[in-house]
């Protein structure tokens, strides 16, 4: 029994550290294809992995991870016509966040951070948190407060710099790539294989994006960039990153 | 990797096994308190251990469970006033339903099984199997057929006799009791503590509902019905049963 | 001018029946067929009848029925696919109840019975009137109080025992069958024609549901078990018992 | 057994008058206070009185009525803020159309007549209609045909002329006045107490609209002009002129 | 910068604007069709020309219009097969009105007035306005005041009979005809071209509206009535009597 | 009349051009503050007025601006909280976005350009476009192309070297600073007041988002970098770079 995650307590358990003000974090993830060489899991093993390190530090809890997302976008998840990607519609996905966040206040939790795994989600978690927090005004409920974050936002120049050696491609292509191959080689090696790695150069798209998606301007392998020089050090080095910075970011946020 | 989980499937071997025709299993539970002796997963893991146990035999696939679920209901989950119930709008639980099957289908999917968990999925998921059959009927996909089943109704009326010796007190209150607590303590032994279970008559409720719930209805354990009788080994005949029972049902159900 | 039909009253009567504390029984049927021995509205009109009666012992008040229910199930009402069924979306079912229950409170009702006569409205009513309950808190109503009934509930194993003699199918394929004709013939004799009614075995289903749906699988007929043995006299026997269950419950029911 | 009522047909006759082409009319109403003197069904008892009738003639079948309808008007009905009347959000009524025309369609039926009763129905009958066919149209079902009226519009000058002997307020404020009252008077007597009539001059309003509603715009009767000169007689003819006329325009509207 | 308009002043003069109690219009329009000889924005340039004339009058302030608007009907707009014609779902309508009315309050805003140009938004409009007040009502905010208005309803016999001397033929066919082309020739000469004006005598329809819409019922100009004799002089008169019509009703209607 | 302006076209020459196969693009921005020294509108006017001349450019049309947009989020936008920012739910924007889009197909147009001036649209945007572009293929609509772009990101490094000088503070916070007031003074001099500007460095967020918002985090002008060094000439060379740039990139991305 793992005592920061939810589904793994007793409600007895769970409802004395709510009183006790614990925060509950929430990762939110994607069923996502991320290349031939890694499972279609990453965007919800990353920030649910982050999320329990960061909540044993801070003593916070873990909620179970949403474990189907946005639909995934070309110029950041390869596209939503990719086999496997299996994504909800934006309506859904805000519906989720709005339904869990006010079930956790009637709880009594008090603080939530999102940790958000895949990018295309965003708008969507942040369109959940303000219809939640409308509804929970409305129900007199004014002090709780969330943080959306995504983990990746937490990765420093300095970070950068080391893994990347100065060829960082941006965020926006990692998509299947060096960060989260690092990420899930040191945290779930048995998910990832290296021999399958495509080495190609980032993938490259113009300043709009076209629908229906061509199919053609995503790499055949379905990844934005070259996960070949990614390493369980790497990742080590990243997770341990993240999970510094998110912490250190909890410990004052709320005050 | 576990070769029946889709998550855990790189792309082009998802995609590979879908050609083939393989089934998708999609366990759907709920974050709901099963009382003070156990983790509040139950209605998560337990249809997503028979739900791979039966990919493993007939060679489908398992998508990842749906972790939350519909309002927990007095007279069948003690109530959505319990702390750490944490639930979903009805129409959110169609909408993933439905998007999720559509999702499926897209990839080339024919056959879904939905393994229910959780008492009340059980409409919510029917309408949104119905409604994801008329889109895609509007895509012109008409061979795409689904079995929604709940895994406690493929437990025979031998297997309940020779576990409760006659004292069956029927599925409705069998919430957090025998039957559940079983199968978690052969599956999931660290996430019940059986000192912890308290012993009580089945609860017993008039033949109606009431809202606002009265929660003086609900045993104070947020059980049912008591596991103080519940064992590894009813577990395990319970799950050989269901995965049998279930087993059976689908060598020949999509014929 | 029937005293406990709402529909009939003019306003100053209704609002001075509320402001002295009259109850709502609210019915809910659906436009179903209901075999070829008998008319498509049993669902409406038995628990009309049966609201009215009850209304007329404890000085409640009867709302106009909701003619149209959700989708009927092939396991509880032969399926969807039969001429003459007409069902709603459950998101459309649960806005009518959610709807007339806010107008109901703004009216000064604070007691409402639901008394369901569609087995599959079940789910929808109940999110219908969660949905109610909370908008009703953000509008400070917090003494709005409902209950949710199946008149079928309340027919005692005695009854069941004197009407089919040990035979009883099973409320599950009571659809058509010696519940609902007897009510109607001894109700509304008109509706029914013996002659037609198609004698067969009540129909077995394996414990799942196949969608689309199988039309193999319902006997031609649409019932799910035969009339034959159905009487004006069984019908007035269950509805004096559901008659008086139902009342006997409101008796103390709100306290 | 009224054979124009589809409620009361078994199916096997429904279906095969369907098969033969038969239209099929749904009266749509509202559950609205029509002053001290008069039920508050009137705006479902009189086009049910209608479309029978006029189902009579022309060979078609009359679907159950729809009993609540849109939000009453202060202009057109005195306003939402009365006790008794019982409203719908838009989107309800507008998903109430919507369902019960594509199920009217699966059926085979190809004529529907949309019979209203309670003007404020008008725009989200419409929407209603709009969205069934858009989705019928996605079920390549493309001959279903739909003619919305409300059945004061047949009412010709001629007639208006006889009845209000050069008095006539306009049907913005007919609402509980001589048209309802003596249609109601002519039909069912019962619900109407004369003796209850509050005379006062047709209500008057300016140009626009006020919200929230000002109560004291409405008479205190909830009526916008007097029914003191309604008759059973008045009711007769008004009823023959409508049916004439819808009876008329249906013979050959859907050729 | 035009110191009525909302989107052309900084915030804080927008702010301290509210502060002083400052009313605010909101032109609601639609992009539709209006005949060959005239373009398709009638609808919005014509309630905002009035608004910001009232505006200046009274010292309100006036909104961004709502640039489309509901579905044309064919009796009212000549039908939304018309090219060019771009119209919204009526939810869609209804949930633009509710959010802006809300952030409205939110600025402190009390008073509204909805200026419609587009006879098909009415219903829309008005189930926007219940539903936001509702919401404001769930936080708190009880005294915001709306009024719905379309501009046309101001103009008095006296008008009416001075431009169509006599041959007035119904606002219901005035689409596309004289009333909308003095206006705009007399605002927006350069968007009317006199000399596409197709001749035609007024539309005539039956008692009722037909779906799909029959496109022969609307003349070929999409026009429902000639707007030959239309002149900038009529449009100068119209816009002088609405703009001191609305004025004046504007003076006291909030008090 | 301007020949790209839809609104500003008869039906018969919109319709013309539609039929020779002109693009739409459709501009789509919000009503937002952006400091005390300009207007609230620059992100409708500024993509209007970048649409009107790559309309002109390439020979398409120019569809009427959508004028509120989603949500302003602190780290973008200021925040909703902000007065005279007044914005709609994601699900109103997305659903504008699909109706219009329908709409547009309807008429025959098979390319459109959402021009969009407003950050926090992005993700609604999109949903918008997938779900009309699922309805359409349902009306059997397969060769309607969309392209999605937000106007800044056309403008190169260079253009940004030569404006910023090595300042640039990323468009993260361009929010109400150089960008967008010099383009205004160069497009609409009379809306932006230089002697208002606030100077203040870049505001500087956590690598999160937090809720309810934390006021003190925006600069007090609600600007979230300084715009004292926009100049009109600035404005001419990035609505160049930007006209260029789109109408180079439409010139054959529909190919």
């Amino acid at each position: 029994m793992n005592q920061v995650r939810i589904a793994e307590l007793a409600w007895p358990t769970y409802a004395a550290k709510v009183k006790n003000g614990a925060a509950v974090l929430l990762p939110i993830g994607a069923l996502e294809q991320h290349g031939p060489h890694m499972s279609m899991n990453p965007d919800v093993l990353l920030p649910t992995a982050i999320s329990e390190r960061v909540a044993a530090q801070v003593g916070a809890l873990v909620a179970p991870a949403i474990a189907y997302g946005y639909k995934s976008q070309q110029k950041s998840g390869g596209g939503n016509h990719m086999p496997g990607t299996t994504s909800l519609d934006g309506l859904t996905v805000t519906s989720i966040i709005r339904d869990v966040l006010k079930e956790l206040a009637r709880h009594g939790v008090r603080k939530v951070v999102l940790v958000n795994g895949h990018y295309e989600n965003s708008a969507f978690i942040t369109e959940g948190v303000d219809l939640a927090l409308r509804e929970l005004r409305w129900d007199s409920i004014r002090d709780f407060r969330c943080i959306i974050l995504s983990y990746w936002d937490f990765i420093d120049q300095k970070t950068i710099d080391q893994i990347y050696q100065g060829d960082f491609p941006g965020w926006a292509v990692e998509h299947g790539g060096v960060l989260e191959t690092s990420l899930m080689l040191h945290l779930h090696a048995d998910l990832v294989d290296m021999s399958q790695v495509r080495d190609h150069p980032p993938a490259a798209f113009p300043p709009y994006d076209f629908f229906p998606i061509r199919p053609e301007w995503t790499p055949e392998s379905g990844c934005l960039s070259s996960a070949s020089r990614a390493s369980a050090e790497h990742g080590k080095l990243i997770l341990a990153v993240c999970v510094q910075g998110i912490t250190d970011a909890l410990r004052t946020a709320f005050d």
